[in-house]
């Protein structure tokens, strides 16, 4: 009983921050995703494709959460946009009071877009609260077409499911149709997009829905 | 403080358990893999692949975790083989506990071999001992080189590394050469092994490397 007992004594503190950090983002107007997949379905190239395409529309700014390195924060920084990375060492998952004060180092810049790159996991950032908007779930088409049925909780809570690597289905057993079907079974009102990070592909209509999301 | 009180008491729990598993599995002369990997990479693949090429040689059986779905126990009991599933709902990792009771559905089978498939998940399998004679971690090309950097516990626990979906290699930015100077970087000691469960290349090396570790 005393598992339970504090399990829920660290999500209701996250909770509150959570909605702390939602009421800030809200009252400087800045829209949050917070982006959630596996490790290497593409976390941080979507977010490089999205920069390019959306930097001169907005203001953007990302925090990375990476268990260890701080690659994908290099990488995205090239694109000259703030970033900041948080390394959770062995935690699994990025929780709100992380957010919070990784928030605080770029407090000060404008910001109209926030995109919050989760720890890769299919599992564990599904239950915390980081204070977003809208959570996005990316899933490859390499990683098999059962995965929504798999991870349950990761698609129902999200708003859209960007499906990316379409460029490799001609090389995997994978159908996009399967996909779809699958995560629709478990969440009908997804938005599905269907996107190559190599090839551009599909890229327009992934950031147009975003583009309409951040200006509602 | 009373969390970590609460998560070491877990984890003391779970070794015990892994303790008692270890010595009976032991006594009974079976050889145990725990087998990691993100969602997607190919574990239900490659046992199929070991089963389909040991089974004359062993008996084996698997244990396969998994949040939602028994897809992976059902795929995988088409080969005839004992097969016990373990559902863990919202966990994102098997304990030992849950591998005590499920060995006991398959404990009056002869087995030589037995698979522990763990939930898709990089982060937290690494963390719990099933009582396991070695972890094997599993990684697909798709999934970019630098992952052993980033998830670096579970390659520093793990015997074996089996890169998988080499057949993808000519479609990916991923480099083999990378990924091993990555794995070696955390773990010095790890076996690498290069395969494709689509064309059965690197089968052969695997199999040969996992029927000297019985034969021990």
């Amino acid at each position: 009983m005393s598992v339970i007992t504090v399990e829920r004594k660290v999500l209701e503190k996250n909770d509150q921050i959570a909605n702390e950090l939602r009421n800030k983002f809200r009252s400087r107007k800045i829209f949050v995703i917070n982006l959630l997949s596996s490790p290497g379905s593409g976390k941080t190239s979507l977010i490089e494709k999205t920069v390019e395409q959306l930097k001169g529309k907005f203001n953007i700014s990302v925090i990375v959460g990476d268990v260890q390195t701080d690659n994908d924060a290099m990488q995205i920084g090239k694109l000259n946009i703030p970033v900041v990375q948080i390394i959770t060492h062995s935690s699994c998952h990025l929780e709100a009071q992380l957010v919070r004060d990784a928030f605080k180092k770029i407090e000060d810049e404008p910001i109209d877009l926030l995109i919050i790159e989760n720890v890769g996991n299919l599992v564990c950032p599904a239950g915390y609260d980081l204070g977003e908007d809208k959570k996005v779930v990316l899933l490859s088409t390499t990683e098999g077409d059962d995965k929504p049925l798999k991870y349950p909780a990761m698609f129902r809570n999200s708003s859209a499911l960007v499906i990316n690597k379409i460029d490799l289905l001609p090389y995997v057993n994978s159908s996009v149709e399967e996909i779809k079907k699958n995560a629709k079974s478990i969440n009908y009102a997804l938005n599905i997009f269907e996107v190559s990070c190599k090839t551009s592909e599909g890229i327009d209509e992934w950031c147009n829905w975003l583009l309409n999301q951040i200006k509602k």
